[in-house]
């Protein structure tokens, strides 16, 4: 064994052994060849090469270029290969094969793991609606009467859903003031983060279907943490009658790791008490294992926190959303996306989005680069978050980081 | 020459050689093998095979399991593979090359010729939009504010899009009658349809790079007709605030045929006059061919018609919906699909879905099987279209056809 060997980790690596997420790279010497990695401390092990080099059964599953094979593997090859690279990374006879496979991160490029099948973005925090609803309907109830009823969602656009580090170019787009004879086009002048928590969907279900919330575990792989830039302006004017469109489609920044759902159980936690009964496919109470998550989300704004909003109280879980998007018969196909909503806790300094901690502007924050209500050219935007794992120790979540381009 | 050929068309076959659409079959004998093919008369060419046999330089591209690498090939592919397709068909030489590729379309099996990226759907039908807000919203102006200033659209499911033929499984969802306490829980008792014209990309666009209208049949390879199957109850309890989902997603049926643009040249048609000025990027007053197709669609249940929606009536244009949809520098995709919108025309007897024809159930259809406000178990539903052609022909569309079964 090596004095300084990257797998000797420093004590409580929130990217120890007993997280292990999932990621796909390449080397500047070979810059075109994609390869399956998984995250240990600062390092990035070459899957593929490791299962080969050990003589694994998954070796074919693991040297590709893409988190897809694996996601449609199912749950059991899930477990399996979990298990079988948790022994590669601390089995002591094991480092001889596994020291050379490692990357240091800072010299691999990362690309986006998975290819989108359908996006769904979610709507399921309670204090996130309020305020939303609060801000854009000032006359009418904050929350629209079906919110309590069913975890409301629409589909986004997979094909702009991109890794973290790309820039965000700021979009154009139609806007109108309400005091505003007609519209007028430009930049958006209301560009904001949605702080969100991805689930992606490993084992397709067939057309017809529906998924009940039992079997959440048997068809979602894992977790990302999820940025879902939006221009406000353009929401705002073109989101009557049929939802957002434009305001969202021209970006969405996902991690570049995605944590395997086995990696949270010990951040399982109930969700908030519900305010009305729920219909059966929607009633978690019995379930094995409760819905929530304790994730605990930073977002910084060019290096400072400007809130810390908390995933555990989020009204809607992820089980009842896979559960709600496939009762009406729609089918689940693997590399499926979809995202919580917003993630905002009670308090004001742990709201997901810059509307809300402004309020749609009125309130600028006191940043020390200067007052910001909405983001500027060149703001870097970083998500990261962590949540108990087994034994005392934390679980992070790959960081989504983007910077604002100046419009085209 | 044989003395009956499939190529001896009869006068006036909206098939005929200016039509040319492309499909994807496979054979009783070869039930797996999936050949790009494409429509002539009753038959099926198939197109790989042809290209391979008259030494076609497009052998590869059409030798293809699916449409989506020619649809990648670009503009120019699409134009010389269209000649090279024409003159196989045309000319007398070829015929004893061409003849035996040819399968009887009763003989074949029909699949969704393209792997779809993302789904759009417009709302682009100024007499369906106003219909529909008086419907729903009957205290408030019929169209909103921004419906003349933008083409509405929002994302739908790309993997509930499903071929002509397949059968819909009436979908369960929540519905809420105004006077009812709490939302119940079952087979949608509102089943409808929605006639539309689908619009299919071939060549992508950049990330942060909008499309002009001009650049409309650069990106755009064909069309094909589209029906939006919509639970009208399940939508109406959903969709405010972010639009509709369930009420959609379970599923969207399109033709097994993809109509090349260019069988539609002399189709093309001038769009409504526009009652308010359009921003430069959707002001189409300048384009060198007008943005409108006279395409007059028929819908069919149970073989009697119902309604016959002129899609010359549509406030927007195809081209129009891709400008806009890409104005915020969303990306185009290979396979990415959307749909114009319900179609329906300014008289009763052209409206593009029950909601409107029986004013969401007030006026019953009288049928010969029967009277129907919304769309019975056991109800097939057929679309079919035909558009101008060059010099005196017709050219038509693929039908679409659907039958509905009980909820599961």
């Amino acid at each position: 064994m090596s004095e300084h060997s990257p797998l000797d980790l420093a004590e409580g690596d929130p990217f120890g052994p007993h997280n292990l997420p999932y990621g796909v790279f390449s080397t500047a010497d070979e810059p075109d060849r994609r390869r399956l990695g998984v995250r240990i401390g600062g390092h990035v092990l070459d899957a593929g090469a490791a299962a080969h080099a050990l003589g694994s059964p998954y070796a074919a599953l693991l040297a590709q270029p893409s988190l897809n094979p694996l996601l449609a593997a199912g749950r059991t090859a899930w477990r399996d290969v979990r298990r079988a690279l948790t022994a590669w990374v601390t089995v002591p006879a094991h480092r001889a094969d596994i020291e050379p496979l490692l990357h240091p991160l800072d010299g691999v490029t990362l690309h986006l793991p998975y290819e989108v099948a359908d996006y769904v973005d979610f709507y399921a925090s309670e204090h996130h609606a309020t305020n939303v609803g609060r801000i854009f309907r000032p006359d009418g109830d904050a929350l629209t009467p079906n919110w309590k009823h069913l975890p409301i969602g629409y589909h986004g656009r997979a094909g702009t859903v991109v890794v973290s580090g790309t820039d965000v170019v700021r979009p154009s787009g139609q806007r109108k003031a309400p005091t505003d004879a007609a519209p007028v086009f430009g930049p958006s002048v209301k560009l904001d983060i949605e702080a969100e928590v991805g689930f992606l969907v490993g084992t397709p279900s067939e057309l017809g279907k529906p998924v009940p919330l039992a079997d959440f575990g048997e068809h979602v792989f894992g977790l990302t943490l999820l940025n879902d830039w939006s221009a406000r302006d353009v929401q705002a004017w073109e989101y009557v009658p049929l939802g957002p469109f434009l305001g969202k489609s021209f970006q969405t920044s996902v991690s570049a790791w995605v944590t395997p759902l086995e990696a949270l159980d010990a951040a399982r936690t109930a969700p908030p008490t519900r305010d009305f009964p729920l219909l059966p496919y929607l009633d978690d109470a019995e379930e094995e294992q409760p819905g929530g998550f304790d994730l605990r989300i930073t977002v910084e704004i060019n290096g400072e926190v400007v809130a810390e909003p908390p995933f555990s109280s989020m009204y809607w879980t992820a089980a009842q959303q896979l559960a709600h998007m496939t009762v009406n018969g729609a089918s689940l196909r693997t590399g499926d996306l979809y995202g919580s909503g917003t993630v905002s806790g009670p308090e004001v300094n742990q709201r997901g989005s810059l509307l809300e901690l402004t309020w749609n502007g009125r309130d600028a924050l006191e940043l020390a680069g200067g007052k910001r209500t909405f983001l500027e050219d060149g703001d870097e935007v970083v998500l990261t978050a962590w949540a108990p794992g087994p034994d005392g120790t934390r679980v992070a979540l790959g960081e989504v980081r983007g910077r604002i381009v100046p419009s085209v």
